[in-house]
């Protein structure tokens, strides 16, 4: 059997494409519309309070006919570092300055939590056929938990070691998530960027290692890019960044002209605007700090004292503060409806 | 035609593929093996002499049938900077006392000069059928001197901007030189390693924007990538790491067990070595200086207070203070002759 085909027959999906969970730009009507054309759809629930993603898993079982991704962080959250917290409001001060902003306003921001027990006993409702994890895996008991329903569980390696990691636990199918990905970094056994892995390498090296099926991430924008990486022995394509103009993302305007405009072929990693690595278009704060700085709290709190800067801009349609995540080809971003873009880039698949 | 036959059809060649120019671990006895199974061979020129590279390409000449590529590099030489060569040396130095060498033994170190009239000149002799230039063009009085004699012009360019400037200015094929490469990143119009491009999003950006064939490079080692490539729109694929441990390359005896261990599959790019950033594996240097430092001098004079280090580290068998240059996927390098790798590769073409 084919490697597509087994991911196929392990997710019970049409097409072996993975619409990426996109974490503060989709909800349900993105994973439905996906779900719906045939593809894995994702909802991305690690910025949802437990009742919001309850609201919105009820929304695609409602809305789709087909089996659903949820994605969680899980990583250790950190204690607040009152001397780097403070150091961080200094070197934004300039910026309230300039926006005219209290300096007491920073605070907020949106809220990040690793899975666990209660997120679990939620999901446990709707019986999410696939539950996919970032930055690691969760502990065996809330693995235990969500294999109860049948759950199969997928998790992100962005190194050949860590994709070994994952398979060595059992995960059913592992996204090789190359550094030209989009948004958040999963990695976990190292924090070195430096020797982040692209996605043709990556992809190769963990088809050719893994019995289980390997999903590849980063940098898939069309048909012939997915073509590519079945090439190359993966099983699927996970494409996030070109589903983030059809209309049933909630992307931001700011985020949407960025995309659109020349300037969004220039990405780069950044850890500004959460604490961890993250790739997303160049903006000014990336361009006036440095892209990686030492200045952003550990994650997920770098985002409270930027969140009155974020919203202050974005309402003036700027997105000089805001996180533009991005992948590094953004030539398949149309505004066409996600059920389109589902089939054109399942067109790539032999 | 397709985009391989049209690159076939413009270097003359029976296969899509490249040898990649390895500068430092390879000759003509490489470029002759890979030009006699059907591929572009590569003699870099970059770190020879006009006497050693006449006596290549004579070489060259009467061991192989089939078009030649010579690569050069068209840096813009630095002046030396006395402070910062100081400091360098500073730097090195618990290394200069660690291994029992003398302060004054520093300098030296292999020659990298950038293209100019007195190669070109030489060339002229030999009729290379195709020269290929790294970090930009030459001015354009030394492309009209290869042009004389109906070369090709090759060009590598590390994102998209640099290939549309490339093609600009009238290149015969761009190579598309993913962040993924071994060695030198050919990257000219940007400093910024942060917002460099992986091989599978580059490639398909240039083969989408691009009139002329895009060689892919970066992360290809074996059939299946080739595929891939191909499968993006590349009309061919350049290939390097997985050459460095044929019999006919130079490869050093450090440098070849760093290869065939699993450390090898832990690259970063570095400026230690040269002064410019190159894909290397990880090795002591690079973790005890950081991969990237201001502490190296402008390329290329970085080997110099290097030199005698690596001489002595090399000679007990130790890469610790050598270029162990390598792209991100060692998994293609094998101990088998260039011929039987040229064939294997190119059985990834439909």
């Amino acid at each position: 059997m084919s490697a597509a085909n087994r991911l196929k027959d392990l997710l019970k999906i049409e097409l072996p494409i993975v619409q990426a969970p996109l974490a503060g730009v989709q909800g349900s009507a993105l994973a439905s519309a996906a779900i719906n054309a045939g593809a894995l759809g994702s909802l991305p629930c690690a910025m949802l309070s437990i009742e919001a993603m309850r609201k919105e898993l009820a929304a695609i079982r409602s809305q789709a006919k087909g089996p659903i991704n949820v994605n969680f962080f899980c990583h250790q959250p950190p204690s607040v570092d009152a001397e780097r917290e403070a150091a961080w409001r200094l070197a934004l001060k300039p910026y309230y300055d300039e926006l005219g902003i209290p300096a007491d306003q920073a605070g907020g921001g949106p809220l990040r939590s690793p899975f666990n027990a209660e997120m679990a006993d939620a999901l446990a409702e709707f019986e999410p056929e696939v539950v996919s994890f970032h930055f690691g895996l969760p502990d065996e008991a809330l693995i235990a938990k969500v294999r109860r329903w049948g759950a199969k569980v997928l998790a992100s390696a962005t190194t050949v070691d860590e994709g070994l990691w994952l398979a060595a636990r059992g995960v059913d199918a592992v996204i090789a998530q190359g550094v030209e990905a989009g948004g958040h970094r999963g990695m976990f056994l190292s924090d070195d960027i430096g020797t982040q892995v692209g996605t043709l390498p990556l992809t190769r090296q963990l088809a050719k290692r893994l019995e289980v099926p390997v999903i590849a991430a980063g940098g898939i924008a069309d048909a012939q890019s997915v073509a590519a990486v079945l090439a190359l022995g993966a099983a699927g394509a996970q494409v996030g960044t070109a589903y983030m103009l059809c209309p049933e993302a909630t992307t931001s305007a700011a985020h949407r002209a960025a995309l659109k405009s020349d300037a969004g072929r220039i990405t780069a990693l950044t850890n500004l605007f959460t604490g961890r690595p993250a790739r997303g278009i160049v903006n000014r704060l990336m361009r006036e700090l440095g892209a990686i700085s030492p200045l952003a709290p550990a994650f997920p709190l770098a985002p409270g004292a930027l969140a009155p800067l974020r919203a202050k801009a974005e309402a003036m349609g700027s997105g000089d503060f805001s996180p533009l995540w991005s992948g590094q080809d953004t030539s398949g971003c149309r505004e066409i409806p996600a059920a389109q873009l589902t089939r054109e880039l399942a067109a790539g698949i032999a």
